[in-house]
């Protein structure tokens, strides 16, 4: 199966990097809206296009990628072009997510094409997770941690701060409420009591750095609502320790079942990864193959993660599955 | 929806819990080898035929839950009754699966019902984290562990032993090398080098305990390559400490993303249960909703988890899916 990469950003590098994990898939190409001449990929030989020539590609392209924004980009960008490709997006605002799913299932559906939004690990994998554990276990709660890792939003956000020059934001689970709930005690958490938020800053020289912090820790939504640090440190400080862009966290589902409902249960799903574009990447090409499947067995318009069935994700015939992994 | 029970133990007490949660559901009866007179069930009304008079209520019943033994039950009953029936079964030789699956298909294919074999945790749960795992980190390796948690079939093997009144077996998993999964170290392991064994033993009086204890220790597969420890106790220790069926453990999937294979990424999926059945239990009656739903669809024929999309698994519609859980 012929894949293309829509967008060439962290997320189209780390898609360009797991298709060639994948013996049954190859890169058509990767398409920019930047000028394709300056555009250069990590793969020898792989061709770099303009965006606007795509239609040109219609019929060679079996699956199309699209690694744009949730804010802007792909609210346009998934339902147009689902109108002519298969394609799958990693959209992440979880309150317009039903919204998304009807614009792109419109187009799809009504030009025979297969779509899946959402995919990656959150939405994605964790969503999964959240499902089979509220199916298991009806008589139950969920609970999502994320982290440790690095939220780009929260980083830009110190950023705007005047007198910054860098900053780089993790999000950590607080270990006393990740504790309490492995063992089954069931607490009601909010978000803010579930993570702290550690905070490395690069601040201009002679800048005010008890401001900064202070404009850090009481900025409403972000950083006000949570158990906050910050540390100061130097531009190498950050390039040699921050530099990469891990992230993680945990699923956890607990129930109750029996007569007196006296069993208790604990269900978790968790992921330590040290490149969150790279594993979002290998998820939604593992995807891919999925609803190129589904579109050669007649299934058109919008789909999520939730309508896979996990044999379409492997590689694996269904007898090697049963022989290998069941 | 309308589920049938076919086997009355521990497993079959599980679903008859379960079904309680499930407000789509309901209970139309217990089927039995034994006297159904002799069977007293834990729900009001709950009505138990002759497994021999099965055939009066096919019309009746839209999935039949068959809880019996691998060894020799299921590879009779599931075939069998799937001439008439959907059907579910937990069949765990994970070595006979594929043999399982072609007998079972063949009937079910050709009575135009729908049959789901190897439903639970493992096989189950464990085998749909497996092939999540491999299918996005390609270039990555398994581990299993399971635990801590009752072995029915290492209790029995001591059980046999000459002086020994009552036993119970848990398997723990090494905390090193569950450790060393965990950090990333992709470990060579073998099922022995992942597992120990802890033996809880009562034994006759004035029986020779170093016997027993040496017997134990050295019995070919079951604990001879492994780690064992035994503990003698009395029975009056053993109802209380060890009266109940806890079980558990960890599917961990690492592996290597970007071009240089430089990131490691770690996907572990956990399950700490107070109650093996009952867990086993609520899982199967989950998939009990699929196939009842995929049958309603028009498939017919053998599925595994494998084949089960998530949605189909939740009482949810689509859009509730959407709005809440992805």
């Amino acid at each position: 199966m012929k894949i293309a990469i829509y967008g060439y950003g962290n997320l189209g590098r780390g898609i360009e990097a797991a298709v060639r994990q994948n013996s049954d898939m190859e890169l058509f190409g990767v398409f920019t809206r930047r000028n394709p001449e300056t555009v250069t990929t990590n793969t020898e030989g792989l061709k770099v296009y303009s965006s606007d020539d795509i239609l040109k590609y219609k019929e060679e392209i079996d699956v199309l990628i699209i690694c744009g924004g949730s804010a802007t980009d792909l609210p346009e960008m998934t339902p147009e072009l689902s109108k002519n490709f298969n394609v799958i997006d990693s959209f992440d605002t979880h309150a317009e997510i039903v919204n998304h799913f009807e614009r792109v299932d419109k187009e799809a559906k009504a030009n025979g094409n297969i779509a899946l939004i959402s995919a990656g690990w959150d939405p994605g994998m964790f969503s999964i997770n959240r499902l089979y554990g509220s199916a298991i276990l009806p008589d139950g709660n969920d609970y999502t941690f994320w982290g440790r890792g690095v939220s780009q939003g929260h980083s830009d956000a110190i950023r705007r701060i005047d007198g910054v020059l860098d900053a780089r934001q993790y999000t950590v689970p607080v270990p006393e409420a990740l504790e309490k709930v492995r063992n089954g005690e069931n607490p009601t958490l909010t978000t803010c009591e579930k993570h702290l938020r550690e905070c490395y800053v690069v601040a201009e020289e002679g800048a005010d750095l008890e401001r900064i912090e202070n404009e850090i820790k009481t900025m409403p939504n972000y950083f006000e609502p949570y158990d906050t640090t910050v540390t100061f440190i130097t531009e190498e400080e950050l390039k040699k320790y921050h530099s990469e862009i891990p992230h993680g966290g945990s699923v956890i589902r607990t129930g109750k079942t029996g007569f007196e409902g006296s069993h208790n249960h604990v269900v978790e799903f968790s992921l330590k990864l040290d490149s969150n574009p790279e594993f979002t990447a290998s998820v939604i090409v593992s995807f891919a193959r999925a609803i190129h499947r589904m579109h050669q067995r007649g299934e058109v318009g919008c789909k999520t993660v939730f309508d896979v069935k996990p044999a379409d994700l492997s590689v694996l015939s269904s007898k090697e599955l049963m022989a290998h992994l069941l």
